[in-house]
């Protein structure tokens, strides 16, 4: 029969799913509300964080009751205490997705990105957002090969987000200085997202080896 | 007689101590080399980086210990987790200044600042610096009102960052867009220390009146 307490710690390892599929569904609609500038999806995504903010809060407040009460052996607790830091980095990706729907609702009803960029920030929205994805599987089934996969992802969004300051950079935009400065800043919340979400899997990576994923590459 | 339990919660906060004294240190170094181009204080900052990374991966396996040995009450207990997540918000103020550091030296024998920003720059700059180095008090004083105080001098930076942003976008700047990409992700990491600053300062000030800072601006 399986114990109270690893029915708690599985507990939390569902609810950091839960909270990875609220931030996946975060990015992609702040993607849509950006390249469509639809003002109500961004709302959406700004007040969805606060709900984030608040699952985020009880998740930890559960974890530390766990510790306090089961006071678990030095391996269950460095999985608790990754929980948090998982939790945490989820909360961020959280927050960054809402950062995206402020500039959509601050400029509307103005597009942010001009058309010409329309198809790299869907990619770049779409690679953040298939990197948060694979989150739930990394967790429930610590395969340590899709977490390092999410690194390669990764490695993607810095070659789309290189592209992106260099489209700003090479002397042909024409956008003014207002447009590249918004740009600047999502592209910069796009490769914060995706760079939480590579950590949170070498958090899982970590637990599982023992040893850090980036000094394998 | 102290314990032997709380002789190791006053070795945390010393180092937490310490740790903000380092990542002070650095944004100082950081703003300097950036103003006046100094690629040697630049490359101190980043190699100093490093020493910050170490000193808080042994501050938190320390941490996580002293859990597992101690078995602390709820309250100890969540000191101590609020010692990781302050641990986790001063090395962030250093990846920051690191990130301001690089940007100095990707330019470098350029200057990344134009001239006539370098007095905001530098006031932004001292700003931040200022916010990090009340952090030790609040650390070992647990003096809330120094603890709000922090909470004003970020609005202070935000308004500078505000005031930052407003010279890109007001159709006067001629420095071109490469410049005004640098100074925008510039603005974010001064501005994103400060916000880890006042996190640092909100946690202690949580944990000596159970309620938040924020909610009572």
């Amino acid at each position: 029969m399986r114990s109270v307490f690893q029915e708690e710690l599985d507990g939390v390892s569902q609810s950091l799913v839960d909270l990875s599929n609220m931030v996946s569904d975060s990015i992609h609609s702040a993607t849509q509300a950006l390249i469509e500038a639809d003002l109500k999806i961004a709302e959406e995504v700004i007040s969805n964080d606060e709900k984030i903010d608040l699952y985020q809060h009880d998740l930890d407040s559960r974890i530390i009751d766990i510790i306090a009460r089961q006071q678990p052996v030095a391996s269950d607790l460095r999985a608790l205490v990754t929980a948090l830091r998982m939790s945490a980095d989820l909360e961020r990706m959280g927050d960054l997705a809402h950062h995206i729907a402020k500039v959509t609702r601050l400029r509307h009803p103005e597009k942010v990105v001009p058309a010409e960029l329309n198809d790299l920030v869907n990619h770049i929205g779409s690679v953040a957002e298939n990197i948060s994805r694979k989150i739930p599987t990394v967790i429930e089934t610590r395969d340590t090969e899709l977490a390092l996969q999410l690194e390669k992802d990764d490695d993607e969004m810095d070659k789309l987000h290189r592209q992106l300051i260099g489209l700003l950079t090479n002397n042909t935009w024409k956008h003014g200085v207002e447009a590249a400065v918004d740009i600047t800043l999502l592209g910069r919340y796009y490769e914060r997202f995706a760079d939480h979400a590579v950590s949170v899997s070498r958090r899982v990576y970590f637990l599982v080896t023992g040893t850090f994923a980036n000094s394998t590459r």
